[in-house]
């Protein structure tokens, strides 16, 4: 049996199965001080069973260098009580099993690509688009890290020329793409959601413009294949139509990969996360998810007319 | 013996050596109609020795997709004459070896990636800033390609507040970061290039802030550890000292990344392509270079605390 945490800033959610696809209990506990929340967590899976892994998607930031004593820490969070917090250790002592984690957002692209890939994808960014903006990516199988981990929503999107006064709500940067679109910026600005807006509000198209932006920032720094956009402002009806129209028209043509591109909904709705870390965990073990490790060898180069012979 | 050629719109740099890292024969042509200017590069080849394999960086774009029948092909290109080339199928013909091709920036992003790695660096965008704008991306050892290719030179950067008024040379989007900070539209705004400019010229600083966003947004998209400038722009004496503080100034200290993220100049000088494109060469055959197959094993999640004993 596997098991999965999607840890967030408001709430853990808990679930355990046979396999990612299958979980077969799930529950949810508030998030308080560490203390609490890990041992509540902790006592929940003592009593659904023997674990055979564990995976985690957590808010971050995160330590995932696998060359340092503290990855798996939650490190300069400004959430109280939270910074430092080994909270993949907690889990492997408690628990006594192998411990995967990443973020949350990269957990929710790892299960989105896993739907995608069926469908011959094999590169993917996950955008969520909520109380914060965050992104993940996976190429190929696997999610990417760089030097630490992605913070997507921290670029910087161009001002619309209808949304010139705002100043943004990013702590650190103002009108980064989070300071401008995320649901608290949306609200600051008009007072209500994106969904309680009259269709005609220009609130929508100011918002899929940033979210657009950044979606031909993905398509163009990195050309994959498919950004995913989820979270709760992206469940504004008719806001997808228009990021995908205004990212088309954003791209002109140019790119190579062309129509490939795609904006998308998520598969999985809002359960990607908790199924993401579950994939975590199986990934964790070579023998709980052989079928994977099969499919996504390592991508060849480019290479091309491999055989030599005169054509 | 490998064999490389560095294919530009211009010219194409041809080369053949023992290792990527002993280029031993070196010639330039100049780039006229495709079957001139690959006959004669064929022809230099061909009396150069035996060649094992060849490794093509070519401008493009290309099709890259391993699973289409065109993949090596110069595809939708403007330059006359070069549309639909099948450019690493000519030589596979011609020269009778195996042919591995990618964009002219992944072969540059390879050698200086390859340099990189040797100071523990897992993670590097290469940036050009010259005639074009163009970026390459090698993550764990691997060229990054998407559906396509990367085309970074057609993000939108922010307007800086001194350059309101040039509408940018970019013939699809006007003022993406090829229509802005390009040598053409430094030429075009300026009369001179970056480095004809007084120091005290605000084109100086407005070329810097227009490249320290894409470098930005390559750190926050992707976290890489390191984003190498290179390209004619690229040399203008302080330019990169500028680049670097801006973009440290735009990241405010967010970046989980931190100060590991750096701008750097390019280890390989002006010969990172056509070494890249030998890599290429190199990395098609596995005999030829086993030492990097060996380090470049497929990185792990990141797992952590695997032993499951108690700590």
């Amino acid at each position: 049996m596997l098991g999965a945490i999607e840890a967030g800033g408001t709430k853990f959610l808990l679930a355990v199965g046979p396999s990612p696809d299958r979980l077969t209990a799930q529950t949810r506990i508030p998030t308080r001080d560490p203390a609490t929340t890990l041992a509540e967590a902790a006592d929940w899976f003592a009593a659904q069973g023997a674990l055979k892994a564990l995976g985690i998607g957590s808010f971050g930031p995160l330590e995932l260098d696998p060359a340092s004593p503290r990855r798996g820490f939650i490190t300069n969070t400004p959430k109280p009580g939270w910074g430092d917090c080994d909270i993949a250790g907690f889990f492997r002592a408690r628990l006594g099993v192998p411990v995967s984690i990443d973020t949350d957002v990269n957990a929710a692209a790892l299960a989105e690509y896993a739907s995608a890939r069926t469908q011959g994808c094999r590169s993917l960014a996950y955008l969520t688009i909520g109380t914060g903006i965050g992104g993940g990516l996976v190429l190929d199988g696997q999610p990417v890290h760089g030097i630490a981990h992605p913070e997507m929503g921290h670029i910087f999107p161009r001002r619309h020329s209808e949304d010139r006064d705002f100043s943004g709500l990013c702590p650190h940067h103002g009108d980064c793409l989070e300071g401008l679109a995320s649901g608290p910026a949306i609200k600051a600005r008009w007072g209500a959601s994106l969904s309680e807006l009259a269709d005609d509000h220009p609130g929508h198209g100011i918002i899929a413009d940033y979210i657009a932006q950044a979606c031909h920032t993905l398509f163009a720094t990195l050309a994959v294949e498919r950004v995913v956009v989820g979270g709760g402002v992206a469940k504004t009806p008719g806001l997808l139509a228009r990021i995908a129209a205004r990212t088309e028209a954003l791209a002109a043509g140019y790119l190579p990969g062309g129509a490939r591109h795609r904006v998308v909904a998520p598969a999985h709705g809002d359960s990607a996360g908790i199924t993401g870390a579950a994939m975590l965990a199986a990934l964790a073990e070579p023998a709980l998810w052989p079928e994977w490790r099969e499919s996504e060898t390592r991508p060849a180069l480019a290479r091309c007319n491999q055989d030599t012979g005169k054509s």
